[in-house]
Formats: C-alpha cells, structure tokens, sequence
C-alpha cells in the first residue's frame, strides 16, 4: 500500500456483520500502514431490508474515517461477482473469496478470535500483480 | 517477553466478555510474540454465577492454547486488588486498571474496533520495571 493514495475495493459480500467487520479491519489496516486518503467500497445485496442494514452499519466506519482525514464512499451493485482490490499506484490484488476467507472460530473466546493471523483460513487463491 | 517462559497475570477484572476478550487478546500476543508455555491467571468474582460463567469462558482459551503445546491455568481470589503482570525472566508490568484500560468503541463498527493500537484509551499508568 506504501506509494498509493486511494484503493477501490469490489467485494459482492460486504453485507453481514462479520463481512463488514472484515471491511473494518482492511480500513484499519489503510489507517496504520500507509497514506490512503481515500476508500471506495462497491458490494452487493440480497434485498432491500438487507442494503439499508449494510448502510446503515458502513456509515459508522465511513463516520471515524472522516475523522482521520480518509473519505470513504460506498456504493451497490447487485450484479457484482468477482473480488478485486485496485490501488492508484497499479498494483492489485485478487482474492477468490474475497475478504471472507477466514474460517469461524470453534468459540468466541479462542486463541485467534480477535488477531486474524492466528485465525484458520478457508481455502483460495490470492493474486497480488501490478496492472 | 522475549527469553520469558512463564507469565503470571493477577487481575482481579478477567470476568465480563470484554475483559476475558482483552486477556484472550494478550494470550494471542504471547503466541505470537514470545516462547512462553504457561499461563497463570488469577481473578476475582462477584458471585458464584459470574465464576461459573467465567470458569465456563475460560476453558475455551484453555483448550485452544493447549493445542498450540502451551499450559494455561486460572484460578479465583475474591480478595484480589492489585492488577500485575510477571514474567520469570523478571519482568514486572503494572497498569493501574490492569487490562481493561480501553474505551469502549461508540459503534462496532468504527475504526478501532478490531485494531486496539487505534481505539481510544481510559487514563491510566503503566509501570514495567525488572524485579
């Protein structure tokens, strides 16, 4: 992320509460590592009832980003299907599942609950390359 | 916590989610971070209700750090006070408020959530010193 000021994320599953999280953590992880000031978000719904949810939730961490000086804006499509991070330095990042590829914990008081490195993944493919 | 093999930890507040959350979150630290194989905690307990509940929480940390070839025992004071961290190489960490010392995030989904370098902080002191 070093070099880039702005990333594009398509991910259709940015929709349950555990998926937004995932979102969350990517943007905290734009606020330590680099200099991002900008974060574009397109995912999918389901439903109506189901788009008002995620809106409503991603207005929370849109909200704490503005604080720091980061514009993030979101939008939908629900014919989205592939997964895919661009950043405006050229490289991008492909994950087939997306940021969904970890596995639920047994237990939420188990080690790797909270610190995803330590976390079981689900099997998939990521393609880091520069376009 | 390097050259450490045991860490002690007297903290009479590892009883609430949260809190057996923050001591899941130090013991994923330990994982990662050190070459510790044991765990003491002790803590205390409101009533016999909130110990079970905590007895019950606990197991599953237990259970998780044993696979990973680490021993970790708790055991209850309802006298205990002081918040202390020991290390056997000699290490001592005292933080006034043990490790509940983070403000609780306004929404779950805002920056600092997940990422406990960027949430916010209750005023405390931290004293580490070699015994």
């Amino acid at each position: 992320m070093q070099g880039a000021k702005a990333i594009e994320i398509e991910d259709p599953y940015i929709r349950m509460p555990h998926q937004i999280q995932n979102f969350v953590r990517l943007c905290e992880a734009v606020v330590k590592l680099s200099n991002i000031k900008r974060i574009d978000l397109i995912t999918g719904y389901d439903d109506e009832l189901q788009k008002t949810e995620a809106e409503q939730k991603l207005g929370e961490p849109k909200q704490s980003l503005l604080e720091m000086d980061i514009i993030f804006e979101y939008d939908f499509n629900p014919n989205l299907h592939d997964r895919e991070i661009r950043l405006d330095n050229g490289w991008i990042v492909k994950i087939g599942r997306g940021l969904d590829f970890y596995q639920k914990p047994e237990s939420w008081f188990e080690i790797g609950t909270n610190d995803l490195s330590l976390r079981k993944c689900l099997e998939t493919k990521v393609d880091i390359f520069r376009g």
